[in-house]
């Protein structure tokens, strides 16, 4: 992204890439959290931003956090860092309620915190930082759109209470994992019994692509966001990237196009790149 | 308990208190445990054992987790401590299976590791021990009875997920607090919008003591066990002892009988203090 002041009120927005995205302010996800900013600051400037988007929308990996955390750093800086991670977070949240309907930071939050972040409510909002060991990180995106909106509309409203108890001791167990570098208990919590067998089902070759990545050595995994992409967690870089082939010979041999990424849980979140008088 | 090795294999038990309690093993949550043993190691061996408790069962602060705790503990003890912990809880939840129906380890895992326990599946089971910074906890029970079994039957067998999301979030927080030994966060995630709602009803005077009690200083705090029992944590002895005052304070007016207990988290578990042979 790059991003300018303006003295007007205004969003102007240009896409540098090929997913034909909104350019009108009030449609487009880094438009509305610079929108929110602007009349935070009682309409006493604008911005002007250009985004060049490395990430598919509806990929699930976060495609409006990313473009929603980016636009809050990016002003914020321009604005002298006059705003909290927090105060960034409520603001990036318009964004994501544009994408999916719904405020939620689950991806904001370690876009703008760095690490993994636990988001323990919403109102009012409650984002606790948690240190983890180091973890690669696998996903494969099947090139197949599933709209946030869609995947969130087929879940039930309501879940058995047994479930919810088993997912409790998970969550817990997550949390735990990555406090006490204990890779096992990660590995063992990172089971969802709520969410994934519902969302599984838009997901071509996800059981087969979960137990084989497991048997390649991942941690374990499961859907990223909304899906369709699907991540895995590993100890090292060398079991992520045969989690990565794992992934890419189901999707070879299913024939549907996929990208896989291996990254690592990165401590930064969004990094201004360079800074520079207009 | 007292406790002694027989050559036979039987359980013979005598109540010390005022309770009547069966006597009968089957019947009783410290002997159905301690015949669970005698099965396991093949009828080998039996026990005899004296009971002084002084939990009133149907209180909620874990009457019956004590006795299978101890019976199992103890037995392990008179065995050459062949069990560990995780088959020495197994043991004691066919106590809990007694006394609620459900083979639960909520109280016997703390009962047995000491400390904080999260329990994060019982099958298999997992417990994982949690550090936690200093804490006192203030009890109170009206002397009224609710069973664990009625107690249980009148929760829901399914939960909004809305709901369930929110006590994610808390459950998280909840252990990250006891991690990180931040206390704040211990008293944010005190908060349990999924049973405590229901089963509060059955607690005369509830929501003046969690009001009043952290107007008196407590970080938080809900119905110990099934209830009636009320339990508040408090970062100080001073603290547990004003909200001990309010709770209190609450029953006299309302005119129900009532006990309150101040302590704080014992780092062990179920102790022997005495062993010697017969």
């Amino acid at each position: 992204m790059k991003i300018e002041l303006l003295d007007e009120p205004i969003v102007t927005i240009t896409n540098k890439d090929e997913f034909n995205l909104p350019t009108a302010a009030e449609k487009n996800v880094a438009g509305v959290v610079l929108l929110s900013i602007i009349e935070k600051l009682n309409n006493k400037c604008g911005f002007s931003i250009e985004i060049e988007k490395h990430i598919k929308p509806g990929s699930g990996i976060g495609s409006s956090a990313a473009s929603a955390a980016g636009a809050a750093v990016a002003a914020n800086h321009l604005l002298g860092k006059i705003y909290s991670n927090d105060e960034l977070v409520q603001f990036a949240m318009n964004g994501e309620k544009l994408a999916s309907g719904v405020k939620h930071a689950d991806n904001i939050a370690p876009c703008i915190w760095g690490g993994v972040s636990l988001v323990r409510a919403i109102h009012p909002l409650d984002i606790v930082p948690l240190a983890s060991p180091e973890i690669f990180v696998t996903v494969v995106h099947p090139q197949i759109e599933v709209r946030t909106s869609d995947a969130r509309q087929i879940l039930r409203k309501q879940v058995l209470l047994k479930d919810a108890i088993k997912q409790w001791g998970n969550i817990a167990g997550l949390v735990t994992g990555f406090l006490k570098n204990d890779y096992d208990l990660i590995g063992r919590s990172l089971e969802d019994v709520i969410i994934e067998p519902i969302r599984s089902i838009l997901i071509p070759g996800f059981d087969e692509i979960k137990s084989g990545c497991k048997e390649a050595g991942a941690l374990g995994g499961g859907i990223s966001g909304s899906g369709p992409s699907v991540f895995m967690l590993s100890k090292t870089k060398a079991t992520a990237e045969d989690v990565a082939a794992v992934m890419s010979g189901v999707y070879e041999r299913i024939g549907i196009d996929y990208n896989t990424y291996v990254t690592n849980i990165k401590r930064e979140g969004v990094e201004v790149v360079d800074s520079r008088e207009s």
